[in-house]
């Protein structure tokens, strides 16, 4: 850490915020600049108390108090330099194929459901998406399927062999989704519900985690910490978008997360295009970004009957336009040294 | 809802758009302008299918769909245009006086708990907070007492005959949680955790819904309708701070949700100004603006030493520092007609 | 417009807003719904005085009022249906071939700038950027060169070759910055300045319009607007990057803006990775990303020796990166079909 | 600045960075930390070459440079501990008294003027606030009278006594504006328009600066120095909301700023909740709000009929509105030891 102090302390000052920093496990290192003096505080950061508080106790020396450690560690590159790959029903994320995830915002029939997941595979989608519990802003709007709701994905499974991704919304279904999915997906809403982390990375399923409408890349970097510290290694964060001022996009797709988080983590890195930004002729121009930027698999909303939707239509791909899209990819792939 | 169509747009593409909206079940009703044309459905929002849908269905037709009606009922002040109070343990939210919850940020320990508890008491607080289960960034900072903690609180309550407030962050601790608790808290990382929301109100507890890092007030006041549609009617709001693009301070507390609030709902408005700017030497300023804005209530964080505290110590108030609060909000609290 | 009536209002209140929209010279519409009353005003928006004031002069009757009108014209697709150009030096932006305004951020010397200048070419630019005026944040940086820097970039110019677009940053310099250059650039915190934007237009130079740092894309167009209503019809659209709450880049570069920009408008769209990111590591993966979604031309920070810059070295590339990004980028634009 | 290397950096490596921060004129002085090694480079970083292109040139070594100095000088308390004040025409603002200024938001004939002018001043205003040149989102919406708005004002001046405060838009209009008015606004948009802040400062006249839709306080206080620097020390600053994700107002109104300025600059802090939120029905809080967090002036928008306003009715107070107001802060001003 390094402590910043204000300019003209006086020594006796200094003295005393000396003394706590070392009281406090920390040695100080005084460095006397032209217009301030800084302390560096040698000792580890993730095992020591926080120095930031020395603010509040020495408002009148004080300045600042810079931590200099990164605070993830498991997810890092440094921690595991080559890509990590998450392989399910023989389908690998990270690798040299760009997997796509393809199907409807949320379960509504068995018609609906099988009609998109023979479509969506016959247009090279290697994973059904598809939710079965929403989180819904209001309580009066369509909170899915539920448990039916899985048995339809299972069953879809079942007859295409695809792999198969749905949310995770409560604690208390962990097991139950669990049974029936492959892929567990931690949604927006919940990217910093630590206890719904925890329990998706306690049933070794592998889990996609989105980032949350306002998260900083470093707290849901941390986030995924919360998975891979519960012994799941199996971890992809997804980018779908952030909440701007802006309002002719639903959110704001960052695309930037895909060269930062291949920068900064080992993971496989996923983007949602179809939330990222709310609008179903924006999703291809999207894709085609997220490929040429280097993602590695991508979740796209994609309907039989999109007007039909129960949720989120305006975003959703009808069957033919998702075969299109399929076909327009195939260059930037090439171009990205992908398939 | 209001759809408006593209210029120039062709009878025949009109007529078809005319022809879904009645056969979602809404009574189209066209008005030619000067640049546009526009069509009013009519139909209760509430029950029937959304519109918006119908962009992607009409590309080339429509331009955009606007809803009319307002999502939220029963927290709205149309719902129950009177003030509406939380009462417990005899302490009224809501009503002529301005009540102070306050209190450490986690209970750390009987020592630490009590000491704050006695003082905080003494100066005119009437419920105590104090975090037993912590939501942390990392998986390797302080959780938290867990129950140990609510025992403490407990006795703290036990002792002082304040009432307590603390957090629920799991579905699975919400029978623990009330056990122990006068009111449970939702924290903004769980403002749209829709499954906690449900299980804390059916509690029966009083709940303070926290505002999320970035929620629009309009889907704070959905989120409240979640507690008040499951039979709980006793919900109050909290303003902690936004999530801005300034760095100065933690958050950017919105005190323009107080009159908002007051104006779209019944329900009590509570401010929290430690989590709403992260920075002790700004929580006097924050409670004065609050005051006289019209909170009902202020949620403030005190330590007895606050930089020792294992959580979030740049934001908690030294006992001497609350004291001296409740002392200087005396005449603000008299300007606002408040006790 | 549209006015949204609150719930219960009484016949008479109705009477009274009717009569005012009529007298400020709109035909009102009625339509009952089934929890709302909603009422279209026809006439023309853009001729017409707003409505918005209604809701103060009928705080107990009306909700709210909404605009059905797009408020920009000249730059509007629906202007314009075919894609414009801009033409200078025999360069034509917004055609096939995407074009590739390289340089440093600010011209600091005669040997800067021409190494820069013919490293650029060499690799494939087209159009050398520089800033002689520069916006600075203290007053206590370096400001550039001024006319100084004018006049090494139309050195530059003559010897390579080169178009020349350089910032203009104040109305009196408008006449001295045209006589140099080929583009006038209006940067990110002028972008509202509008009186600099018509200075700008009368120049007759084309010109090149940033996004500003918190700039919805409504409001941008509408920027654009001042020039094409000042008789240029020259005008580009350039990203650059939107402010948010994420600290690990300086800026949100948004993407989606290519894909909106042409759709909502005829001028070219133009990408500026540099100040987009604000990390030299990162504009490799913006630029192929920007290329896959359409942009038009892409505007680079290149310096010889980054370190040395007197502004933002952190994100100006190499000499030898800028030739890679170049060779790199070729797949890119072949799937794009572009040149 | 501190200079943190990236682990297991190799002793050369290190070697090739040290000789880089000494060749810029820094002493570079090395901690060796548990997981980190750290640099701290001593010299001046206002005077010195900032070392943040360091990350550029050594990008394997080094992984963040953080600067410890804050960059404001003039404005900041360190440089003058008491408070200044701001005196025109006998109207001292930063002293005990709040002074309120107020008038419509565009002069729009002299009836209206004079009608808004004598009414402030009998509901006890000391300033006049009008709009004479408009910053408009459209070309096509109302721009202001120009000159004569100026010829208005000044008129009411010498009917009413009150000093006047009007935008400044135009450079050029600098030398015009400063003869007719007793104080120059510069507004959000121009911000960090630095031309326009030297142009103002350089006439002579008491500034007050807007903060900008998305300007961090430190940019602001730094667009400040710009005016002290050009020798005039007649500086205030005014909040008046920042642009957020929020749109039920039009801007966040960040009062946190009025003990912040006081803290961080002597200069006197101004609030403006007309702009600030946008709308009429929340300016009452707003102002209490910003009283009693303990603002120096308040800037508010009245008019005698805001239905019939040409720019911005629906934030614009009646006469009546204006006078209630000023009564109901009478406790407030008491409260906060302010008259």
């Amino acid at each position: 850490m390094i402590i910043v102090f204000k300019p003209r302390i006086r020594r006796k000052d200094e003295a005393a915020v000396l003394k706590e920093i070392k009281r406090l496990g920390y040695q100080p290192h005084i460095m006397r600049g032209v217009a301030r003096t800084v302390v560096g505080a040698i000792g580890d950061e993730l095992t020591h108390k926080s120095l930031e508080s020395l603010i509040t106790q020495f408002p009148e020396s004080i300045e600042s108090v810079i931590p200099v450690q990164k605070r993830f560690k498991l997810v890092s590159r440094e921690a595991h330099p080559a890509n990590s790959t998450v392989t399910t029903r023989g389908v690998v994320i990270g690798g040299r194929k760009v997997q796509i995830m393809a199907g409807p915002c949320s379960v509504e029939s068995e018609k609906q459901l099988l009609a998109t997941a023979h479509a969506v595979k016959a247009a090279g989608a290697a994973i059904l998406r598809g939710g079965a519990f929403k989180p819904r802003t209001s309580p009066y709007e369509f909170q899915g399927l539920g448990e039916r709701g899985l048995k339809l994905l299972a069953k879809a499974r079942q007859e295409t062999g695809l792999a198969v991704i749905t949310e995770l919304l409560s604690e208390d279904h962990a097991g139950m989704v669990a049974e029936y999915t492959d892929i567990i997906q931690i949604g927006a809403r919940n990217a910093q519900n630590f206890q719904l982390l925890i329990a998706a990375a306690r049933t070794g399923k592998p889990v996609l985690l989105k980032r949350g409408l306002s998260m900083r890349i470093e707290e849901w970097l941390l986030a995924g910490e919360y998975v891979l510290s519960n012994d799941n290694p199996n971890l992809m964060f997804c980018e779908r978008g952030i909440r701007t001022f802006e309002t002719y996009t639903r959110n704001t797709l960052d695309l930037s997360t895909v060269p930062i988080v291949k920068k900064e983590s080992h993971c496989p890195i996923v983007v949602d295009p179809s939330q990222g930004s709310g609008r179903a002729d924006l999703v291809m121009a999207m894709c085609k970004g997220a490929v040429a930027m280097g993602a590695d698999s991508l979740l796209i909303e994609v309907h039989p009957n999109p007007s039909e939707a129960l949720s989120d239509g305006a975003q959703q791909l009808s069957l033919q336009e998702f075969a299109r899209l399929m076909t327009e990819l195939q260059p930037f792939l090439a171009a990205a040294g992908r398939e």
